[in-house]
């Protein structure tokens, strides 16, 4: 066990804390009563390796969607809901396996007494997400404000002795987001969720998201996340993978090892090496494929690839662990790379 | 100064290590001896906000090249050289400002004098590189291995009385070159070049280096940074001047926030996102934008935000610091916001 040890809660068939498995999730950006559109798109994310999906539940045709929503999916649904306490049971009545809800933004207890009941009555988490962007105090955000927000809601939870409860401390200030997180570790049993909000664009956004969700998961902090992309939300899949492939929390995910081009490249390399990424996105192992631009230093340098091709002027060298094994034309490069790591 | 103190040197007019400027490079991928294209992509790489850049130098050809390249660039420019130290000898002559080399590399005790007397004469600092994947120890590379490497180079300079070194420990397992680096920032009073290397494409590539470098800047490590991608180096300068710029490195970077979209997007918001990004490119000040997707939250959530747009069906509404202050026609979103950038 390398994470920091938190509860266990279930979502759905998944136990989310409480061990080392960090889960993938993002959210539909699609209306969620357009039932078509965003079964859809949940399909699309199951596709690309999401895990957990949420889907904003605006009024009852939403939360009435989810029932058949659930038909046509395999991954644990949850409804994000703010305010109206009737969308949570009414979210929970079509077999949602996950609240996101504020307790404190219930306007009666009476009424989060009665969401609590029924997710217990029918073993439903809930996920309190602090956001820095609509804290009650006014002024700059901090980490202790955030981390007094998350108390005064899970204290409400509590006292109802409700503890199936995850936490998720978001800002758009990635040091922020890093600083809340780390206290709340510090500060709550419960397991995190973690993001960066409003990140961005997919290339700024993914860089921002590495950075924050990357850190703390580095150290044993966080036991799901969501990469938040203004872009296709497939995209926030592939950006969750990389990093937990990288943080070392995944080991059935490839990795691609290409150099960054120099003056002795002899062949199309950039194309190649987008080629055989977009390949491995359905390749579900643990393999490093090197692209290296020249036989000069490909192989050496590469030599801890399982598979690996260094270009040279209309032919390439194919290796493995830093072993050359054939050489072949060019123009069969990708087609030789990808049956070797289909073999492999 | 939050950063780790280190000895200073200097590599053209710059200061690099002993202060809290943290330097942006990146490496042409041309070859340096066709002048035009190598002049041509470092101005590229300038004007995407590179401040140091790196050249291969393959041979005497390369090695002369340097001269007019000097001429028609204003960033400091190094020469990367291996094994063959008159080509070290011919770059210095040609007024290169720093190189890297490693010495142990280099045959004869002689010509790594030879190297150290003109460096030192000229002023020019030495970079020792060390690569996981070409260490002289077969099997898995360690942290401790690097660190090894690096000192035995280190110490065949020091021996010549030679201290204007900076180091870099790269590896393309992130972890191994977070705890490399971490290890020779106790060990070594040198300023230190980060980067992973072979990162692999764009996006994957950004989100590796971001974790990696930004988790060793967040901690006070690293002086000078270099993102590796397999694209077009100008890339590399963006990806790098977002890490700098969320580790709180930079405040002349424009930061965009953007919401990831939801089922309430009524307007075109990713594709104005990418654009004011791009627009912001150009734009050296701090000042935070956002970009989000709807009314209900936009203003709130991006209050924080010095400038933003929350869209609705076929208009906008205008705010600062979550002030509404206009509403205006969907498709003047792009030039009204260009236009508040500017004047900001």
């Amino acid at each position: 066990m390398n994470r920091l040890q938190t509860r266990k809660i279930h979502v759905g068939p998944l136990e989310l804390g409480g061990n080392d498995t960090v889960w993938i999730q993002s959210m539909t950006n699609t209306t969620t009563k357009d039932i078509l559109k965003t079964t859809k798109q949940i399909q699309a994310l199951e596709a690309a390796g999401c895990q957990i999906v949420r889907v904003a539940v605006l009024d009852f045709e939403d939360a009435r969607a989810i029932k058949t929503i659930k038909e046509n999916i395999t991954i644990p649904l949850v409804a994000d809901i703010h305010f109206d306490h009737r969308l949570a049971l009414e979210a929970m009545d079509a077999g949602v396996d996950k609240i996101r809800l504020n307790p404190g933004n219930i306007k009666k207890r009476a009424y989060v007494e009665e969401v609590v009941l029924k997710a217990k009555a029918k073993g439903i988490p809930i996920r309190i997400g602090v956001n820095s962007g609509s804290l009650p105090t006014p002024g700059t955000p901090t980490a202790k404000q955030m981390i007094e927000a998350a108390a005064s809601h899970v204290s409400i939870l509590e006292s109802l002795g409700f503890y199936d409860i995850c936490l998720s401390l978001k800002a758009t200030d990635m040091r922020l987001m890093i600083e809340a997180n780390r206290l709340a570790a510090k500060t709550f049993p419960y397991p995190l969720h973690l993001g960066v909000t409003e990140a961005g664009t997919a290339f700024s956004g993914a860089i921002k998201s590495a950075m924050g969700i990357g850190t703390l998961l580095l150290e044993g902090i966080g036991n799901t996340i969501r990469v938040s992309l203004t872009d296709n939300p497939v995209l926030e899949i592939r950006a969750a993978k990389e990093i937990l492939k990288n943080a070392g929390l995944r080991d059935d995910i490839p990795n691609l090892i290409s150099c960054p081009t120099c003056g002795r490249l002899q062949y199309d390399m950039i194309e190649i090496a987008k080629k055989i990424e977009t390949y491995l996105l359905s390749v579900n192992k643990h393999i490093n494929v090197a692209i290296m631009g020249c036989a000069v230093n490909g192989p050496g340098e590469a030599r801890h690839a399982d598979i690996g091709v260094a270009g040279g002027k209309g032919e390439a060298l194919i290796f493995k662990k830093g072993k050359v094994i054939k050489k072949i034309d060019e123009s069969l490069v990708y087609e030789t790379l990808v049956k070797m790591i289909d073999d492999f």
